[in-house]
């Protein structure tokens, strides 16, 4: 049995973390709508600045996988509570991933506005998915600051409309370079950038397994979406 | 201080997770190979396998996170085995990752045989960076095996050299395209299979990274290649 002092210490260094792993999870929301401002419309300084912020997301992975290990250390927590520290490393994890993604698009924004390479239509091929996948982003966190199960699972479906509306992209674009080929590879930029948005939606949507691991005490993942293990 | 029985049973119940992570590291390595082999000559069989045994691993993902909850409860680590335990969890996730990886090749090969939209050049266009990124899966494995921070060190290396491969590529289909956009569907089915090779390589390439992190108890991802934290 863990001694109610070490119980309070337990929640109150897993609150520190927590804290942490939303702040992380801030600044790797505003890396993702910089990078999709940077794509839109070019800014060249939004685009450094995503690049930059990337290392204080590296930074703050390595920080926080290391207090996970001293809390777990210190306070050894029982299975229960491992189960939430377990879940934090997985989501620390993914958050890092969502900051490489945005840094690409952020990048691949960069090379293709000094390119000059920008089609009109660029910005709107991915207007639809870039917008579900900010939402889905926010909504994750959300469910993750609040453990919020219910949100959590609602999240697990829309990645599939994410995936539905990239295969929507990639067959408009083939259709596009093929009409004019002069064009390929200025739509294979677009298509990276849509690739991007759409793994920073599968990321979305493994935070959302990880809130429901915590809160219902059942991993979900790689159960199929047609018999869902939680309802 | 933990005792010697205790830490003889820790070192038991580590080796155990230790070897089913390399049974793990097993199968998602011949999924890679039978993926390539499918994409190679359209063996559609050697496809239905690689997507099966995508279940097994994602079911040794979720028994692997498991035990290793299970270790840290029972067993309190100290730091230093702790860091281990850690390691293993990130190298899971990775492995599993990997599994999905091959299973798309699988998945893409058969879409691709099927439709009848097969080139002569689709398998030579990847084959360089099949055969490196298979080498290196190997080793990294070999790596973790026998915790050989040297051998790890070196793949880091040979990940930047995946990436370079990957751009030569896109450049070429890129190409092959322009000359004749009646190839765009079928270069692109090559292009995902090729970006799903350099993310196997991505996986391989963290594996290394937490071998070093156990075994010189530095972590070195998100240091710069010119600048190696440990050498």
């Amino acid at each position: 049995m863990i001694g109610e002092h070490s119980s309070k210490q337990y929640d109150h260094d897993l609150e520190a973390i927590r804290s942490k792993v939303l702040l992380m999870g801030g600044i790797v929301e505003t890396q993702f709508t910089d990078a999709m401002t940077c794509f839109r419309v070019g800014n060249v300084e939004a685009a450094e600045r995503v690049i930059a912020e990337d290392d204080a997301v590296n930074q703050l992975e390595v920080s926080l996988d290391d207090a996970c290990s001293h809390l777990i250390v210190r306070r050894q927590p029982t299975a229960n509570d491992l189960r939430t520290v377990m879940a934090t490393i997985k989501v620390i994890t993914d958050l890092e991933r969502i900051g490489d993604e945005a840094a690409k698009i952020a990048r691949m924004s960069k090379s293709l506005h000094s390119r000059g390479m920008v089609t009109v239509n660029h910005f709107e091929t991915v207007r639809t998915i870039a917008g579900e996948t900010s939402d889905m982003l926010h909504d994750a966190l959300d469910a993750f600051a609040r453990l919020d199960g219910k949100q959590a699972l609602a999240l697990i479906a829309r990645d599939a409309i994410i995936d539905r509306e990239f295969g929507f992209i990639m067959r408009n674009l083939i259709t596009f370079m093929m009409e004019d080929p002069r064009t390929i590879s200025a739509a294979l930029d677009t298509l990276w950038v849509a690739k991007a948005i759409e793994r920073i939606g599968d990321h979305a949507k493994n935070i959302a397994e990880y809130v429901i691991y915590v809160v219902e005490g059942k991993d979900i993942r790689h159960t199929r979406p047609s018999a869902p293990a939680v309802q």
